[in-house]
């Protein structure tokens, strides 16, 4: 395994390095050869004069290409004539370890050079992008540290099937499959299973996984797979609990991300990453709907009355910014018609909120109704039956108080580097139209 | 959220106390009545007097049910004569949060009194013994170890796509569904994925997420749906160096469960957990066919030769305890007619391994072939063409070398705490038979 890394190279000059990247350009001049070499940390110019003693050298660099990937073998020293970083190794040796057979099909270092649709094509390639890189290693670094604040907090982590035997939540939109001599589906989150380690008395839970919505959509914001925060915990007083913990939650997951890679972020996406303060703004859903109407003349569409659309969250994100100077905003008191039958309600409002961010939702939480007479009664009114009784089983034998959420883990790395859209930011992109590569 | 936990209620003695739990047990005596109240972390007594001031809490625990959950407030006091910790709390005040309605339908306190296949039925209530909370309670530990040592050592995490377009690996035993408009499978395993983050210059990736096997199969380690724990790395000399990783990172993992919970294993489970030392034993598979031959009179089925199976693997960890007291055994030099198209080969043997511990396989890892050509013609060689052709191009544009392998964490669990079978061990199993809960 490669131990040493660009970044680290200060520390070796005077002395023989190994290493190892790819070939991000050569040079083959009449008196010198350079080459430079990248690697997860940066860059490193190879700088091989042209002689006699050189001459097997000057050989091998005379037929590499770029892309190729070598072990270089030398010296490492200061020079300050060397643009980049004032440094350069001296080879005693150069391996090609891989060879680039061929000219690449898209300019991955230059993303305007081809639409998002032919770069997905070639992601392969497109990922080796500084920007895609760092996407990455942002993404790695904020659900780590969102993992490690959840486990630091006693939760456990579960394993939820993903194949399941019934349609659930609602028939629409799920994926059916054959399963031996009969169907399943693909679950469309973890709620129902999440809730069912809290009826076992698991406390409080998370688990990290894909999960999948046969939607037939193509916004910037949805994906036919995309992977899933998901929290659930016991013991709530009310849904303030569980926004109150989205927050804490989300706080240390930006607070770790802006001290590890706040200004590469700067840089490389020009985004200020700002740590949101707590609490962040709550607003009822009809409050907002004046505040919009009195602010930007704006009225909600009548099917979604009751219920927010991409143009209200937008706008909402936008009101709040200007009264808070906060890029988030709680939503409460949505109509129960429009939510979904599992969320506890009191006088008839359900008991939860959505979490807008930047002008998207990025999360439904709520306290549960966990009393299985009133949970059948919603179930019913809403249509659900047979599909949804080994889930009103759980509870039967008693279960506590509890709620939840979920957070999109694309979708807020794509707010946070504000990348425009989740195709850009999913390692590998999935659509009505798109099952490749 | 619940902040007091019972396990650390000796530092509230002489103070009032709010607690929540599960009722464990009731007994309503002459005099006086006692509730046993029950959460993750231990149990504690509740004792009402009877007499006129208690009569609204009598009133109260005379209905109380075992299993419902309740909220109690009251002093906290120690107390010689109370076998239970020596403590108890004198409530002021009761609240039932959520009624167990009927008799539980299994003992789940004794996981004899019913079959596996019964239990599974009610998993949402044979999670509630303390073996099994125990167990995600190790699971945690153990995976987030794992975890917490990749992520120091600078590893990417990636989520691959689980819907792909092809039947990739093989045509067998994958579940297809519909997709819009065409068929799309379910990943076997993120192999292809993760060597395309390789490619992509990504140097070191991990991933936990699920995989699907369509393997009509019963034994006690299989299941359909499974979470593998997935490893792949850069620049590698051999696959003697993820050999050596993957001795390092369970190393890192079983030093975590031991610290955390090796006493309550011990208790709860009886097995001792062994933080295995370095190196881990390694043996050619021919030369262990001659040892087991000698040892056991075994000779292995024709149709096996060059691989291991069931019965070889139980042997072969027999024969490695008893010679070198070690629970771990790395096999290597299997036929390249047994092994994977994509495993590097040196003089036609494959650059891999199997890991066995106590008796089961739980990893099959390898130097990766990264060289175009040579890939594409071990693809051939196995007849597979135009479904892995997406893949192929992967390594056409240079990729270094690189190796990898992957742990079903499930498995794993069921060997460390011995629990006999991957039902007992799966949040809830998926296998050929069984879609439900």
């Amino acid at each position: 395994m490669k131990t040493l890394y660009f970044k680290d190279l200060n520390q070796y000059y005077g002395k023989e390095v190994t290493l190892e990247g790819f070939i991000d350009n050569v040079r083959d001049l009449q008196y010198v050869q350079f080459v430079v070499l990248r690697d997860t940390t940066g860059k490193i110019q190879v700088t091989i004069e042209k002689n006699e003693e050189n001459q097997q050298l000057n050989e091998i660099v005379s037929h590499l290409t770029v892309e190729s990937t070598i072990k270089v073998t030398g010296l490492l020293q200061q020079n300050e004539k060397v643009k980049l970083n004032q440094m350069e190794v001296l080879p005693s040796e150069i391996v090609v370890t891989s060879k680039c057979l061929d000219e690449l099909p898209i300019n991955y270092k230059d993303s305007a050079s081809a639409a998002i649709d032919t770069r997905l094509n070639y992601r392969f390639l497109d990922l080796r992008s500084q920007k895609n890189l760092l996407m990455f290693k942002v993404q790695t670094c904020l659900v780590g540290a969102m993992r490690e604040f959840v486990i630091s907090k006693g939760f456990l982590e579960i394993h939820t099937p993903k194949l399941i035997g019934v349609a659930s939540e609602s028939g629409a939109e799920v994926f059916e499959l054959k399963y031996f001599d009969r169907l399943a589906y693909l679950a469309q989150s973890p709620q129902f299973y999440k809730q069912m380690a809290i009826a076992s008395g698991f406390d409080k839970v998370f688990e990290v996984a894909p999960v999948f919505r046969a939607e037939n959509s193509n916004s910037y914001r949805h994906a036919t797979e995309f992977t899933s925060f998901d929290i659930e915990f016991s013991y709530i007083n009310s849904f303030q609990d569980v926004m109150s913990f989205e927050e804490d939650l989300l706080i240390a997951g930006i607070t770790k991300v802006k001290e590890e890679y706040g200004d590469e972020i700067k840089e490389v996406f020009g985004v200020d990453v700002v740590v949101p303060t707590k609490p962040f703004p709550r607003i009822k859903l009809e409050e907002l709907y004046q505040e919009l109407e009195k602010k930007f003349g704006f009225s909600m569409d009548p099917l979604d009355v009751g219920d927010m659309n991409s143009e209200s969250e937008k706008l909402a994100s936008k009101y709040i910014k200007e009264k808070y100077g906060h890029e988030f905003v709680f939503i409460t008191d949505y109509s129960a018609k429009k939510r979904a039958f599992y969320h506890m309600r009191k006088d008839g409002i359900p008991q939860g909120y959505d979490l807008i961010w930047k002008g998207c939702e990025i999360t439904t939480g709520a306290q549960r109704e966990h009393r299985y007479e009133l949970l059948k009664e919603q179930a019913l009114e809403k249509g659900l039956g047979e599909d949804i009784k080994f889930y009103l089983e759980f509870f039967k034998y008693g279960c506590p108080p509890h709620g939840g959420f979920a957070i999109g883990i694309d979708r807020i790395t794509m707010l946070l580097l504000e990348t425009g859209s989740i195709k850009e930011t999913m390692f590998i992109f999935r659509g009505p139209n798109r099952l490749e590569p």
